[in-house]
């Protein structure tokens, strides 16, 4: 059984490399507070004799070898990467419960017939570079390599040269070619465990998930002399599509979700009225159908908004990932061992996107959930309970070892 | 009569300081491109033998003696901030017509019976800092100089710290204790001269102005995760204020105007539902009742949007200018400089906000317009045509001379 007491002091460490003053943490993919995590993990991982790699886009593998090591191994993991007012426990969760679930394992002596690999993805978030789960993206093939490493931030830099410049490009050649199985621990971001009353959510899958870049433009001009009828105003256009998002989701409850995250108006200049505006569009269903009925809908109300606004529109698609349904195998590993360990538990669906459900795409692949207070994540307020956290890496540890053994 | 070749020269070698590629200017106040334009400026004032000074908040004074030097002298000028993305000739028009108006009367061994003053006001602009008129605004006594100077942009770097770090702090010992009067040549900014066939608008006041920042603040949580009716999206109560801002303006026509400009969003990140939004808003009116009535209009909308919405709001307002009308004295001298110079010219209000505006609060005070193409201001795409740039100059130098002569 795992050390609670460890994992969260682990938790409560990296967490300190871009805490911000409201108890939360701003370690966004790629920084140098990125670089800063990365170090301290691989040091901890050296100190547990695993073997640390890193691919082309960053993501970080260290190994522990099997009794068969010629064998596929079980890759257990998560990211290291925040919002930019995260949580302390998004993504760190899952990778801190895999590194405990290896030091239980040495420390009680206990060898797998796999060889585990414990995983931490490139810019899971994608808030800094879109899209999110890149570096899962890359490694399933969602996206190509190139593709990824142009991606570019606001400012302009592309991943390609932030990844250069904390020094942490690798080499494919040293990623595992195939997974046995991959496990994800992960808090749940949603309200429904702590609801019910729940420890672990087994997740049998995830909402399909599509991003969307959109640009009105307009003529900026001056906020005292147009007069109304003369404008042509990208903020008001906006305004219409930021409603239009919010009312396609409402009229798909309750798995439809719709939200304009990002909003970057040009000038932004209090007299100057807007010339442009950008915004960033999520889009997500359970059901893939349902999902391209609401997106069909989003593009069609587009054209009318910026039509009837007189402004001109741009429209990108950054990510698209379908829902996925995990491994019934893996699934099954999971609900034993909530099971075993005497956790109340129960079925649920991930809103959120994670790198599991990418994965799903090449390898048996399930995720293991523990509620978070209020349901609230991507916010500095987001918490789990010491008990909550340790039952969650308790739960990996046995459903790690059941895949491990086979 | 003055030389039009040498003012477009003037304008278009003061506009190479803060060059954008589209054709426009970005030379902010206080900047480091400000203080450049201010060194221009210094040494052409020089050149034409003018004493140089600057007050507390950095106005420029640059005074050409009377033939009764006790006398209280005749102030022309505007200002040489520019908006992020804005144009050649808001502002610099006026202060390089004034510059003219010296370089012809030098030129042509004039004297006039009152000294004259150059004036180039700090910080017309409001973008960087608010409020906007500034410079103007402290002189008047409208904001106190502790005020002005504890402005923050952005990046909370205060107007005082700007101010120093270009070096132009002054000393209000320097600048002249009262205006005999006060004339200022301005772009229309606006697009009736053009649609009229006028030259010359003879500028009879100007509407109020009264400026406000709203935050609206919900909760910040997962765009995946958290269902639809659980949110607190404060983008969403957003989207509402920017829409009421519209329709206040839109029942109040034809000389209301409502203008949201600027929209920062936090955290501003693709899959976080917004968890708090700044707005800036813009309200203008002719008549100083419609424009309290449509305050007060909007700050009841504003109540029932964020208790509506379930959002914490607060609201400052950072700039109040009341409607003004210019002093007959000063208005029937540019009608009589504009007939005499043959130009076509009708009366007309300010939309936009001047120093001219504050002035008149205490001295006498008009103002002459020439048109800008399609009324595009605040924008690259600024222009006015040289003929019209001249025509302009011409207006100020004979209404200067009528006024410095008694
Ligand atoms: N788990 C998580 O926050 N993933 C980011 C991708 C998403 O927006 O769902
Ligand atoms: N003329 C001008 O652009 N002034 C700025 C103040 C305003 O917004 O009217």
């Amino acid at each position: 059984t795992i050390d609670g007491e460890r994992l969260w002091q682990s938790l409560m460490t990296l967490a300190k490399i871009g805490a911000t003053p409201k108890g939360g943490c701003n370690r966004q993919a790629l920084t140098e507070l990125d670089r800063q995590g990365r170090d301290l993990l691989t040091r901890w991982c050296e100190a547990e004799g695993l073997t640390v790699r890193f691919d082309a886009i960053g993501n970080l593998f260290a190994r522990r070898p099997g009794r068969d090591d010629t064998a596929d191994p079980v890759v257990i993991g998560s990211h290291i990467d925040t919002q930019p007012t995260g949580g302390k426990f998004d993504g760190c969760f899952g990778v801190l419960a895999a590194l405990e679930v290896i030091r239980t394992l040495n420390a009680q002596g206990i060898e797998t017939q796999r060889p585990l690999e414990l995983v931490a993805w490139t810019n899971e978030e994608g808030c800094r570079f879109a899209p999110c789960m890149m570096g899962s993206g890359v490694f399933v093939g969602q996206l190509t390599l190139d593709d990824a490493l142009s991606r570019r931030d606001a400012e302009g830099i592309s991943a390609g040269e932030a990844l250069a410049a904390i020094g942490y490009v690798g080499d494919d050649a040293h990623r595992p070619a195939r997974f046995a199985g991959y496990l994800e621990a992960h808090i749940e971001q949603g309200p429904i465990l702590e609801e019910e009353g729940d420890t672990i959510g087994v997740v049998t899958g995830a909402l399909g998930i599509q991003w969307f870049d959109v640009t009105l433009t307009g003529m900026a001009a001056h906020s005292g002399s147009t007069p109304m009828h003369l404008r042509r105003n990208a903020l008001l256009g906006a305004t219409r599509v930021i409603e239009a998002v919010d009312a396609i989701a409402m009229a798909h409850q309750p798995d439809g979700r719709g939200t304009v995250g990002a909003c970057q108006v040009l000038p932004n200049s209090r007299n100057v009225i807007p010339g442009e505006v950008t915004l960033s569009v999520d889009l997500r269903h359970s059901d893939g159908n349902v999902l391209d009925a609401m997106v069909a809908e989003f593009r069609q109300t587009l054209e009318k908004i910026a039509s009837a606004s007189d402004l001109a529109l741009a429209v990108t698609q950054t990510a698209n990932n379908p829902p996925q349904h995990f491994h019934p195998d893996c699934i099954a590993a999971v609900r034993r061992a909530a099971q075993a360990g005497g956790h109340a538990y129960r079925d649920i669906v991930s809103g959120a996107g994670h790198d599991a459900v990418l994965v799903a795409g090449v390898a048996p692949t399930a995720m293991i959930f523990i509620p978070c207070e209020k349901g609230i994540s991507h916010n500095e307020a987001e918490y789990a309970s010491p008990a909550d956290v340790a039952a969650g890496a308790d739960v990996l540890l046995h459903a790690t070892l059941e895949l491990a053994q086979q």
